[in-house]
């Protein structure tokens, strides 16, 4: 896969990343990775799910990362990890050799006279950055980004491309924001003027604070973060997003927490840290949830969590036909229970 | 906040909002706006929600909006006012002094030349405007807007940053529209054409309408209105969208109806004036809503609302072990509610 | 509707589609479409829902494609089809006139010297193209897209403005694409590293693989379509998907599979062919959904589907107050099928 050929032998490999080489000749040479299935004499795979294993056998990769108890009875070349998927993802990391931009400002580029670019910083064509904000050494924003006003852009950090970054927006180091994110546009403050007559209209409630990201962070394509009413809305350090989410003004993020595409969080809530939010799953406003909370897909959370744990809501998959029989009786599942009498504490 | 130092004193905002001032010093100067927690004594914050009324003894906040019954016992300078939010939003946006856009079309901007931006807009970078489009004065479009053909951006309407309006999109006046929103896009419309063989494709329905948005909307980030079928879709003035809702093609949204982020609406509904429809939630096509209609988050609603009111779907959040032991009962509710014996309807 | 004055007369109609002409003048000129409430004299409108023949009556539309039970007590001209929507779908395109972009290169684009555009495509302002990517014949990259790395647009295919392409993304022939989509942005891959002392760190899962469209496939605004992380991401040929879908890495959809906005699909989930995914929908990842699924709008599909057929989840809509009486007892489900005792398998 890689562009320009790269070349790591096996020993080489389990000398760098500290793996135990099983069965294997540490002189062969690996040229990149890829699945079990996929993966040839030159590749290096990874067996990490135990549902895999069948596909070791038939495997052509020359080289397999997996647990100790996998490389028992494997034939092949095994690098042996505790951790096999983080193994192979820092494995990995060597054969993602996107072209890196150069440093330097791309020509087309228009950048306010108020704004500072560090020259390790790499900016592209059709970028606009506005007054006062600053871009540090190795940070890159690639093609068709704009910064607005009052921005920082960490040390090491990239825009992918057409990423808007608004107003008062604060990036960390290391951080990677994926096409389309919008971060810093206002939040979604109106309030309903009834002393105007008789027809009320919204007044807009102006959004005064900023966005503030932790080093490094991941946010997805077409994910967007609103810039707080007040005071800042605020992602902590390590903080994984996926594409399509919403996080509304004032919200925060604790750190190592990651939520899976087009979770939508309401204003002002504080999510705590390693908490795993899943797709879809909707999270009301004004809400505490503690750490270490696991959020199931498309489940609306609608009280603060206090216990770590999973939850849950909705129902099950069903043909549309039995789902059409059993959700009407959903309308009269009051009326049922006070037929049967309703359950002592006990037994809900 | 304000890049630019900015001052007004007490008498000066109690004189121009028409607000009695209670307690205080008319010459206090207020040089920003902040949280009851976080204000300081140059500062002016407010008390709308009565569960902040505790905060309210603790504040450092120089002046303080809030009804007149808090400033009864309240030790600090008040602010009077019927309706304390709305007071602070009108206040809060003196204080809302962002860099404003000169007027002029910026050099690096592409401009069709049968398209006509008035002298008094302010065009940015990267910006391009096609064949037949306007542009009014007072109208800003930030950098990397796309306006395509025939599209009208009225009098004080403001394209933040990287808007698109593809095609017979018309904004009227003081529209707000923030980064990633695409308006005019086609609709999805296609037909099944079975007479090809024995496999039969997917035809295109063209999408020849257009998009009108009336006056005093705000549209947010990464937002999408489709161009009607053959009429146009339809924003009525005063509508407030958050981020990334969908609006589907020939649907019609009432004066002052808000929705909260990620709302799907389907094609060629009608939503009435004054509607409140909470994050997330789904409304099928072809349906009509009346006005006044409340929508709570994640619902879907699947057929026509003819009374004002509030409705839902859904179930209740739970632990996910809890969850999995009742949510596997859904399954069997009919055969339950057969057990027991159908509800009459009074008590459903 | 159509900018340049465009005329077709009804024998001309009939003719070009294969559509007998019934009770009109073959020399009526027919300038545009019309809804049958809307169309006039020179307009052509077509009845294809049933719910709509009352409308037929009283239409002013000159000419009206319509089934031939539907032509029979009708007074003016009918165009009879056996599928009216299709036949419009054909006809209207005539009428669909967007100025087409000249081929060529604007000047303001940025493209890569190892880049390949065709003469013959139109590449328009402010358009990124990157390393190694190829545009061929008759495609179309409106204002502001971004091509990355190693992409390929085939002959045909239109990026209407603003689309990005990040890295080894392929469009077959004909693919059209909205404002705001982004396909082959890295898919959602962390590990999480446990071995780095007493605060886990997310290690980033390199994303290696590209996304592959087939021929005929069209891709609504801000829907985002990941890249594999060692295989490809894959939309097979005529594959429709409307606004603000996401598709997660190593998704694969079938042949001819539609699906309304906000559709949300989870990693190395396998959709089959002729697909139905309703608005809003959510499917968990590593599924088999086999072909000719529908799901209606709003369900979550949790596990393999292999039969046919149509499927939900959810519940019914419901003014709050009686929702909240009933959603309440949804948590006592359990308890209340033990006391009224299981029902065997031959009732649920």
């Amino acid at each position: 896969m890689p562009r320009v050929p790269f070349q790591i032998t096996a020993g080489e490999l389990a000398g760098r990343f500290g793996l135990e080489l099983r069965g294997g000749d540490p002189a062969l040479a690996i040229e990149g990775v890829g699945t079990l299935s996929g993966a040839g004499p030159a590749q290096l795979s990874f067996l990490a799910n135990p549902k895999y294993r069948a596909q070791l056998a038939q495997s052509s990769a020359g080289l397999v990362v997996m647990r100790g108890a996998d490389a028992e009875g494997h034939a092949g070349a095994a690098l042996v990890a505790a951790d096999p998927y983080v193994a192979y993802a820092r494995i990995a990391a060597l054969f993602d050799r996107a072209p890196a931009a150069d440093a330097g400002i791309h020509p087309s580029a228009v950048i306010d006279a108020t704004a500072e670019v560090d020259p390790g910083a790499a900016v592209g064509p059709f970028v606009a950055i506005g007054a006062g904000s600053r871009v540090a050494a190795g940070a890159r924003l690639g093609p068709g980004c704009v910064v607005g006003e009052d921005c920082e852009v960490g040390a090491g950090s990239v825009l992918v491309a057409r990423v808007t970054l608004v107003r008062r927006v604060r990036l960390g180091r290391r951080v990677l924001v994926h096409p389309g994110a919008v971060l810093g546009a206002d939040g979604f403050g109106i309030a309903l003027d009834r002393s105007q007559g008789i027809e009320p209209y919204w007044v807009k409630v102006p959004q005064l604070g900023g966005v503030r990201v932790g080093d490094d962070c991941e946010i997805g394509a077409n994910t967007t973060i609103d810039r707080g009413a007040l005071e800042d809305t605020v992602l902590e350090h390590d903080v994984r997003l996926d594409n399509q989410i919403q996080i509304a003004h004032n919200v925060r993020v604790g750190a190592h927490t990651a939520m899976a595409g087009c979770v939508a969080v309401a204003g002002s809530t504080t999510i705590g840290r390693y908490c795993m939010i899943g797709g879809a799953a909707g999270i009301a406003g004004h809400l505490d949830i503690c750490d270490r909370v696991v959020v199931t897909a498309m489940t609306l959370v609608t009280h603060s969590i206090r216990e770590p744990g999973e939850y849950s809501s909705g129902t099950p998959l069903m043909d549309s036909r039995s789902w059409r029989r059993n959700a009407v009786r959903f309308k009269q599942l009051d009326a049922l229970a006070r037929r049967v009498g309703t359950p002592s504490k006990g037994e809900a």
